[in-house]
């Protein structure tokens, strides 16, 4: 069957292509930047039992939406014949994502966004019925091989030689994670991207994303003051050595982004929303 | 058209799971461990016009047999239809291999072992051939795109987000050996390599790999004098915080391995024979 790739962003985006270079039968569920994936488009395309496989981005950052995943997710737990993959790479430990009970399949998430760890690991959980629907797919690959991973796993091992440092690297982090707690962990994203949106309002900025489906890790700005953003990240960064992204892709220049996510506490984000202030024209 | 996996090792021999997995139509060119591929195997087994790709590993560690290289490249070359995709993990820097005059298309390294970097990194070489070849092959997968790379090597760009340490660690690495002058590196490697065989040959025991196919930067030691390699490892270790590698699969035990690649220089390396001797049984 084919997969459907639910495509809201440039990261999102991007799984059609991937998909398709890898040699699967692949369909878009595409809207327009600055929209979430609609649970009702999504039910309506699995309805058509044309799809096996769907991908998902949770939290997408080239446009600050945070895709309604309970509602999604909901929707795939309707379809048994459906592997869910979702992509978490800017929400894992931001906010709860219980992948059992939402019925997630393959859980994939990396290292240098919401985890705050340096560039060059992913983590991935997968569900018994992805295991199971492994088994039943031909050329697979290695490198990526769910049941590789699991049979070294069985014996303790790594299916490769790891990046050692990025496992000393993620245990510390989990260490981190756990001493603060999930519940504040969660509690403080929501505060400090509280104190993002209310700057952006005050400012007289708008949001890239509707209201309801704002990420709350990572806020796209939309640039409906027209102020010169490569300026304003240039200012920044020579005046106090702060870097925001001047927005992604297509939007560039139209938006920019500013993240509370990882590591960045209230004081980190005040500050940083301060710096901002001196670096604005005056609107 | 098939791909020749060269097999003559833990290592090599794993390629043709891998090939199989990734969906190729691929044959075995099996030698019994310890044996190097011989090029006029290769030159047979290519004649049948049955191949369009040969993969090879330069030093096959598990079994101290470093290929004979200008030979099974010069076969190759007989062929203009094959790519010939070379791993040189544990060669790389080591010896001289001269990736264009010899032919190779895809040349592979890896950081941990020859480049003596820590593990999580990777590092390929493409020729122009490859590169057309990577054109007329669909569902070629993303993640190891070779066009995918080149498309944004033309930008300056990685194409995806790489471990940047790795990317550090590799600039100063390269810095070290340019310092070192690549002839004194490869001159430092035949003589640590020769220390080692000093001591295997004044020891009793023997080699497992043939003369003249032995590897430059690795010694797989026969246990003909049936000590308990286990018991041998465990007294290094405890006593002189030395780990050496107690023989890989199906020769574990029967076998051990003295490593001479990357940083190691005639002090560490008579350092560790030092040592060994003081944990070896009396002959």
């Amino acid at each position: 069957k084919r997969v459907l790739n639910c495509m809201c962003g440039a990261f999102s985006d991007k799984w059609l292509d991937v998909s398709r270079r890898c040699g699967k039968n692949a369909e878009p569920l595409q809207v327009p930047w600055g929209k979430h994936i609609d649970p009702q488009q999504l039910d309506a395309a699995l309805a058509t039992g044309a799809f096996d496989a769907v991908t998902l981005i949770h939290n997408e950052t080239s446009t600050g939406v945070m895709n309604p995943l309970e509602e999604l997710c909901a929707v795939a737990r309707r379809y048994p014949e459906v592997v869910l993959i979702v992509d978490t790479v800017s929400s894992f430990s931001a906010v709860p994502i219980p992948m059992d009970e939402l019925g997630i399949d393959v859980l994939l998430t990396g290292s240098q966004k919401a985890l705050a760890l340096p560039p060059g690991f992913s983590l991935f959980s997968v569900s018994e019925k992805a295991f199971v629907r492994a088994m039943q797919q031909a050329d697979r690959g290695y490198y990526f091989d769910f049941l590789e991973f699991k049979k070294n796993q069985d014996i303790d091992m790594t299916p490769t030689t790891p990046s050692i440092a990025h496992i000393n690297a993620l245990q510390s982090k989990l260490d981190d994670i756990f001493g603060e707690g999930l519940t504040n962990r969660y509690e403080r994203h929501r505060r400090t991207n509280a104190r993002v949106h209310d700057w952006v309002r005050r400012r007289g900025f708008e949001f890239f994303a509707d209201e309801s489906y704002r990420s709350v890790t990572l806020t796209c700005v939309k640039n409906n003051r027209g102020i010169d953003v490569a300026d304003l990240m240039k200012r920044l960064r020579v005046k106090h050595h702060l870097v925001i992204d001047g927005g992604y892709g297509k939007i560039k220049g139209e938006t920019f982004r500013l993240s509370n996510m990882g590591d960045e506490t209230e004081q980190t984000v005040s500050h940083l929303l301060a710096c901002l202030d001196d670096c604005l024209p005056p609107s």
